[in-house]
This record gives structure tokens, sequence and C-alpha cells, in this order.
């Protein structure tokens, strides 16, 4: 029997001006997962990490996916999952996606790649519905990827791949629950044109940043007129700490998805660690719990080990 | 005295999904000036073309533009101007931007280029202020840098140029009367944010197809679910002449600013010409007169010639 290991990575949602259209993937935290072939059919799953997430596939975000997966697969077709998650699930850095897209990177591996990035998108996509209901791609896409991508359109399913820049990210995660249905719920339906017109602005800015490596002009364009004002109410002390980390030389940065995680860009690492005590300090004052890290932007997707060959 | 020639070009602002703050040079239709030195402190200006516009500087297009620049020059300065339009007034093909702007370059290469491009933006913003009611660069831009311009913010400026693909366009004028005014009070101040996401995901798309020479990319991204469905109903039969430009092979198009004229982009000359001749039968057929224009997108800006020096 083969077996793989992967290690599917956080992604950032949004991307401050991108919102339900950019991800970004970074190398930490990741989650850990190893898949086997079976010569008994169907899925089995073990989690052995401390979040009780379910076992039986149709229950499970990896499960879903690589089940819709297996649909295009012969029937007699088995794999055991093993899952050990680090990405808290509720943090807003993309735990469902790891584990829908890790599943199905996973088992393409084993199968020598019979299925396109996009098709492995398609499957994970269910995970992403079980998990909140509706099927998006902007954590899947960079998950699978790398670097950050753009959904230009969800039907047809239009997935742009730009490179990674050379940059760091802080990312803190506040130890407090924003449900992304509830940070969802409270968007207004409507938009000023106006404001629309500034957030367009701000995306075309990013996206041309990106792509001529503009490091000034990426920081410039992480403006959010639209979502975050409403959005970083629930989340405490955010104009504050993201005021602090601009005035240590953050690029800019905003909100991780739906948060409650909040990440920076920085040029250097000296600046990325700034930030990182700044985001630290800024919670601890507050008696909130909180996980930072420093890391880079991805510049590939899920790794893969064959770890067994028989 | 010096004398410089300028040939200020035609330009496409919004370039569909880009209401506001995407515009495209192309090279032709552009105007003729000529711009001289001249002892007598002040501004002159000729108009050599049949348009009857006004000669008074303060009520000219280009006398505005340039008595900008003046404020900011000593106070003997003084410069004969003459003008000679080829794009035709509520073209929607950026007429007041070329005075204005091919203005002010003349008079910058004149005195051996003392202000900036972006300078140059921000005083021949006084000529569209003045034919428009308001400061707006969508045009002007692309007039001065060449290729297509982002303007990511008007307050504070900042222009993004990008490239000029190498793509052919097609433009139909028809001789209908679309005032911008009337073309901007239809819009509504609000918009769904679905759409907004879907409109911020076109540009996005467009721009990344422009940096990473994606013509297809280029083509899917060209979609406006916003301004077009409204403004559209302005020009008499669009949808038909879009939907028969498509067919024969377009990439993609629709208004250029706030219209009559309409563009589409094709990446051979043998389908710009085809969809030249849909256009002009799609006029023809309906007994409306229509300037059609095959041509390319920019690579430069305003054209400067020095014809005297002495």
């Amino acid at each position: 029997m083969k077996a793989v290991r992967v290690y599917p990575p956080a992604t950032i949602a949004n991307l401050v001006c991108g919102f339900d259209v950019l991800g970004m993937a970074i190398d930490a935290p990741c989650d850990m997962m190893e898949c086997r072939t079976s010569d008994t059919p169907g899925l089995r799953i073990i989690h052995t990490d401390a979040y009780a997430l379910p076992t039986v596939p149709e229950n499970n975000v990896a499960g879903v996916a690589l089940l819709a997966m297996m649909e295009e697969l012969p029937a007699d077709t088995g794999f055991d999952l093993l899952i050990h998650k680090s990405i808290k699930p509720g943090s807003g850095l993309g735990s469902s996606a790891a584990s829908a897209a890790g599943a199905v990177v996973a088992a393409n591996a084993l199968l020598e790649q019979p299925f396109s990035k996009e098709d492995l998108v398609r499957f994970a996509m269910f995970g992403e519905k079980l998990a909140t209901g509706v099927k998006h791609a902007d954590n899947i896409a960079p998950c699978i990827y790398g670097g950050i991508t753009l959904i230009r359109s969800i039907f047809p399913l239009d997935i742009i791949s730009l490179p990674a820049p050379d940059l760091f990210v802080t990312v803190v995660h506040p130890q407090i629950e924003v449900k992304t249905a509830d940070a969802r719920q409270i968007l207004r339906k409507e938009v000023q044109l106006k404001q629309a017109i500034r957030q367009w602005g701000n995306i075309a800015g990013l996206v041309a940043g990106i792509l001529q490596q503009d490091h000034a002009l990426i920081g410039r364009s992480l403006e959010d007129v639209l979502i975050e004002p409403v959005r970083s109410i629930l989340i405490p002390g955010f104009d504050q700490l993201k005021q602090r980390c601009l005035n240590a030389g953050a690029l800019g940065g905003g909100i991780s998805g739906s948060g409650p995680s909040v990440f920076m860009l920085s040029e250097t690492a000296a600046c990325a660690d700034r930030v990182a005590s700044i985001m630290q300090k800024t919670y601890d004052d507050m008696d909130v719990t909180a996980n930072v890290y420093v890391t880079k932007i991805a510049k590939q997707g899920v790794r893969i080990e064959l770890i067994e060959s028989v």
C-alpha cells in the first residue's frame, strides 16, 4: 500500500480589499495529514488532535471533500485518512479549507495525480459547504495553489494564481469566538456605489502591486472601506492594534477571513517580529489569550511527502 | 521662440469593469495641438477645427488646464496654443481629456519637463472639472501615461501605470448624444454587495490578465454587472451589437466612458476588421451615422514633436 503525508497550510481569505475573491497561503501554522490506499473500499478517518472533530466521513470536512473525489473514482477505491490539526477551527485561518484541501491533495498524490488543481478545488469546496453552508474557494484555492489566488468567478469556477510576494506575515489569533455566519450576517446587503468604487480601486492596486512586486503599492491598497468597519466591531481592540502595527512599520493588514485572527504584512523579519510583540502585548493587556505566528507567504500550496510505498 | 506639436490620443475610460478607476489610450483618433512660447505673458488659444469651442482660456478645457500649470510658473510666462480637434466632443472617447492633457504636456515639453507626469495629470484635471463638473483622471491619466492606467485613489492622487496589451481596438461612435451628466444621473447610488463582489473579481482579473499578458483572461474579465445594464439603455442596439461582435471573435468590450461610443478588443487585425464591419452595418441598418476606428492600444501617451527652436 502507498501512503503520503501532506501539510496543508493556513490561509488568509479576503486580503482586506478582496472580500470573497482573494486568498493567501502562509507557511505556518499548517496541519499534518496521512493518507494511505486501502484494499477495503470506502473511507475511514482518524483524528489525532484535541479538537474532537467528527470522524464519520459524511460529517467531516475532509471526509466530504474526499468522498466527492471518490464519486469520480472506481467503486472499490479505499483510503485511510489520519488528521492532525494545528490550525484551530474557528480561527479565521482556513482550518476547514486545510482539512478539505489536504485530503484531496493527498489522495490525488497517491493516485498519481489524475485530477487537476482546479478539480481538487471543486472537490474540496464540498468541505466548505459542510463547514459554512456555502461553497466558496477563497481559502481552498490558495491552500492548493500556494501564493495568492483570485477567484474571479465561482460559477463557473475561474481561479487565477498570483505569485507569492516576498513578504513576512504576522498573525494573531485571539481566543475569542467569531462565527463566520454571524460575521456574514452583520454585513449590509447593499453598499454605496462610491465606496464600492474605492474598494475595486484598491483590489486592482493590490493585484498590480503583487504582479509588479511593488510592496509600497501593496501596502497602500490594503484598505477596506466596506467590510472591515463592520466586522472589526467583533474583534476587541482591532483599530488600536492595527494602528500600532502600522506605526511599527507594517505595510498593512486587517482581519483574516471573518476573524478573529488579524494579520499584518511586513518587508523584514525584524518588522514582523516587532508587530508580533505588539500583537501579543495588546491581547495580554486585555487578558485575552492569543497565539501569534511570524511566518512568510507560502510559495507553494499543500506540501506532499511520500512516506511508504510497498 | 520654441514650438512643439503634440498628438493627444483618444482614451477609453472604465474599461467595462473598472468604472471610475481604469482608462486606456488608443492610437486613433487623436488631436493635434501646437504650442509655442511667447514674450507676451498669458495664454492665447486658436481653434482650427469646426467644433466652435470657446477660445477664452478660462472657458476652454485646454486653457484652464494650462492656466493651472502657469500658476506654478513665473508670472511673465506666455504661450500661444493652436488646437485642432479630431476627437469629437461628446463621443465618450476622452475629447476634453485630450485637450487638457495635450496642452500641459506641450507646455511642459517647451519648458524642458519641469513637471512630473503626475503633476501634469493634476493640472489637466482642471480641464475635466470645467468639462464635467468633477475632477476625474480616468481619461487624463491614460492620455498622458499611455497604455492602461489605474486611478487607485483620486484624493490623494495615486496613478498606477499598466503596460499596453498587444491588442487591436475597434471603436464605433454613433452620432447620438449622451450627456456624461445624464449617464451618471441614471446610476443607482447603492448597489448590491453581491454584484459589487462580482465587479471587483472582474477588475482584479482584468489587471492580472493585463500584467500576465493573458488575453483570454482579459476577455473573460470584461464583464460589467453594475453600470452597463443601466447605461446601455441610452445606446440604441447595444446588446445586439455586443453579441454580434463577440460572435465574430472579439475578446470583449463595452461602453467607452459614458458612451455613446462602444469599443471591442480583438487579438488580430482581421478580427478587429470584422468587428468594424459589424459595427458599421448595425448603425447603417438603424440609419444612424457612425464613425468606426480600427486601431491599437497606445503604448505611449501624448506624442511630442519639436517643430521650431530659435
